[in-house]
């Protein structure tokens, strides 16, 4: 199958089905207790963090050592990279200690890519910068396909954020890969500048969005960027473009909220909200496991 | 049995028994060089530690270990709690990733048992603000009726800055649940205002004390209290609370001397003492091992 | 065979050699990807670090854990250490914990050799002050008799700042048993004091050296030295004792070029070489893990 997943433009809609699909299957292992899996017998798979996600990490050290992978972890503070080492002499190192599949996290758009030339094995991106998250996109599909029952022809509105936002732009590839259709609901001063040449829709107004779609995406807000030129306070964003239990009763009846993670809870998303049954929060976690066990499993399980 | 333990209170005398004769066989699978068992293969154990604590996570993590377990780390310094995330939204985070149980350091008293009601799995209290660490309080039995050959009718004296101490908390409980007398003694200033309720006398005079018990347990002072209103000084408070050559020969001949570690040597205990034959430390870190094998046994290994 | 590995000198060159045939062997079987081996399972191995060396540990824990060693890494930050707890009660610790080996990287010249004192099992230096790192020179030694044949009668220039290297003491006593001539090349302020008494000779003129060796092992240069007493200036320091391609052409053709990373690329040695067909940094690292599984092999896995 593939051998690095670096974005969500990397699965065309049969092999990204095919990850779905196998993703299926791990869960419904998983719920009949088989909790291990030999797959990965001595393989090893190192998550090279250099920005902080624990979520992201364990559940790609779950996945792998559910697989029965060794699982290195690697975190950038207080490492050579401290003492100046390059991305490259990094990658090379990684390799020549036998590392079968590099998870990294990088604050640089474009970091998996560059690690990708230097590494016989598997990269995986577990998000690069303001560029890609490829594996929430997957994990995301998942559970829209597991709440709607199929993603063809279905309606994702994704808010918030977006121009900073790698979950927004792997979602935005992979949903249109796979046939749905997708509007972007940002403040002017958050849609990326190109936008026009994104396979989605852009609009500036929530309320008028969610009577029509299947899904909101709620994305996380950086506070840090309230009170800048983004942004005019916290409070204005939340009225504005926050879903609380009002908005929520906008949508259709079988609609689902989204988001991936962690929350600001009364910010973009109000506890009401996020406890809701129609909340997949808690869900998207645990498919995120299985969706990582599967491409895992195909981008390692078949190497010899 | 327990799905969680979250206090010493939990246990009754037959349940803490019953760990205490568990983790006797552990150690004696150990001895026989017998280390690794397939009870828990396929149960995750996730160490969540918002405070430092080297020694108690990995205690944790050689039991799970031992017992088959996938152990995952997480350290609560530069994770999505710096970003905010609400102790409810990582409970819900790792138990969609599937934890069997969570091993749980926090500051604040009562951490452990909030997480409890988010959790499916266990919840083991690794220690919680000035509350309690109730599996230290069962490596103490354990190495009390290890040496003493019985805990029912024995007198333990506890002695130190008892008002911030969760280990003198949870020892209290559990000594008096099988049956022992514990007399504590700490200076005024360091003795806990409700303590008329705990089962327990209290005394301001170590050297009254020593000749009428079967163990003394020395408490870990922290020293950044002294000097403050707890207490006038290091030096006052080593001359009249800490244990010497001098002081240990007022104990009868059989009587052991604890300490849960780390040690401030020369502080609450003379390198004399701690290393002498009556010093159970090194013992109590040991049967820590075996201990939290037998607890994680018990918590997990009937769990289908 | 050997319990403890703190000094290349605990070497001769019996048991150096059985070492690199293990490693020999441990890389076959890599090469037939046989990752896996049981030897070691249900012992455990902790990673003592209390300096950071991600490069390092991450060699062990991979070595390790292919031996299916039980790994648990403990970083001195953020422990009991921090709470004044001495070596020797860390020690006494991780004996009662079970630990079968440890291995210890710390600032101090000397600490692996105290830690041996308190451990049953076995102490492996990975590093301590600028004394000395022994499997590293094991690693340098593999992969100068893998490039060259053999190494007896070989000669070795070691380059830089000899002065604060453990790397170059190491090297220098285990090439000095394993037959083989050793020349250190530095400036005059970063030679030690005492190197008469070393079994290598000393140079001030790379240039000079250069026709004459078989290998160049070049010395990572700590910036923060430069600009100090030590030395003038990094340019300058580039200038006479940098290799660069022109340098690297005085080399006879069968010459090979090491370093022992993290490489500074342009001060010590310029990507020109570092990429060059005669670099063998990445082998370097890939026998690193073979050479730490042959260790931990003959150290562990013959102990009941």
């Amino acid at each position: 199958m593939i051998q690095h997943l670096l974005s969500a433009a990397d699965l065309d809609a049969a092999a990204a089905t095919l990850i779905l699909d196998t993703a299926t299957e791990m869960a419904a292992m998983a719920d009949r207790d088989v909790k291990k899996l030999p797959t990965l017998r001595g393989r090893t798979v190192v998550n090279l963090f250099y920005e902080d996600s624990t979520r992201t990490r364990i559940s790609f050290e779950a996945a792998a050592k559910r697989l029965s992978a060794d699982v290195i972890n690697f975190s950038a503070k207080g490492s050579s990279v401290s003492k100046g080492e390059s991305l490259k002499d990094t990658a090379l190192t990684l390799q020549a200690m036998g590392a079968d599949a590099v998870v990294i996290r990088h604050p640089a758009s474009g970091a998996p890519h560059r690690l990708a030339n230097w590494i016989a094995g598997s990269v995986l991106n577990a998000g690069d910068g303001t560029h890609e998250h490829p594996t929430q996109a997957l994990l995301d599909a998942y559970t829209l396909r597991s709440r709607l029952g199929r993603i063809a022809g279905r309606h994702v509105a994704i808010v918030g954020d977006v121009l900073h936002s790698r979950v927004a732009r792997s979602n935005v590839l992979l949903l249109n890969t796979l046939g749905a259709k997708v509007t972007l609901v940002a403040p002017p001063t958050l849609v990326p500048v190109g936008v026009g040449a994104w396979p989605a829709g852009v609009s500036f107004d929530l309320d008028a969005v969610l009577p029509d779609v299947d899904a909101v995406m709620m994305l996380r807000v950086q506070k840090e960027r309230m009170g800048e030129a983004y942004f005019p306070s916290a409070r204005e964003y939340s009225r504005r473009y926050g879903l609380d239990g009002q908005r929520m009763r906008r949508l259709p009846e079988h609609a689902i909220v989204m988001h991936p993670g962690p929350m600001n809870r009364g910010m973009e998303i109000t506890p009401e909200v996020a406890d809701s049954a129609r909340s997949t929060i808690v869900e998207q976690v645990a498919n995120g496991v299985a969706v990582r066990m599967a491409a895992l499993y195909h981008m390692l399980g078949s190497v010899k």
